[in-house]
């Protein structure tokens, strides 16, 4: 299995957006976390993508949150065909419930060392 | 030690706001967990408070994203002692590094049986 590396994503000054998707599996899924990483790697590729923080609790509890330039970068990637195949499935096969919040980040702050 | 249900908030219509907080701990804290279950729940006490999203992966990583009403909670929030204390803590001792984003909701969708 691939394993996403945790990190925390070094962002421009804002604003720029957040789109926060939570989700709970159905069960566990074959593949499903191969398919996260892959989705992730393809976002990685479109442009406006400034990075993506995420975090698995246990099998089925998931947080994932992408950072963009601007809501046409998101638009793009919402519309990419391989990403409506795998939100397709996400909603008809994978999810018990999903919430995805598009939000605009208007401050922030860091620290640390890698900060 | 107390464990937090993970859920997906309901959250209102938006426009509503998310403080969105990253982690990476210095190394296992004791009694970490249960400060951080402490400020959620202490969280959940203030005006304007719309509820927490929170994943740990592994012992370092954590995602946590808190929903409030407007600016105003936030800051009040922000400004609670016993909050400002953990806060202190955090950054001399706790975390290797962090960032706080705070980000104003513009658009969300949620689908399945708790969604």
């Amino acid at each position: 299995m691939t394993k996403t590396k945790k990190s925390i994503v070094k962002t421009p000054e804002p604003p720029y957006y957040a789109v926060i998707f939570t989700s709970i599996l159905r069960g566990e899924v074959e593949g499903y976390n191969d398919m996260a990483v892959e989705m992730n790697e393809l976002a990685a590729q479109q442009p406006g993508f400034l990075g993506v923080e995420t975090a698995r609790e246990g099998a089925l509890y998931g947080m994932t949150i992408s950072y963009w330039k601007d809501e046409e970068s998101i638009l793009a990637w919402k519309n990419n065909a391989e990403h409506q195949w795998a939100q397709k499935l996400g909603r008809e096969k994978w999810y018990q419930s999903y919430s995805l919040r598009v939000a605009k980040v208007e401050r922030a702050y860091s620290g640390g060392k890698s900060g």
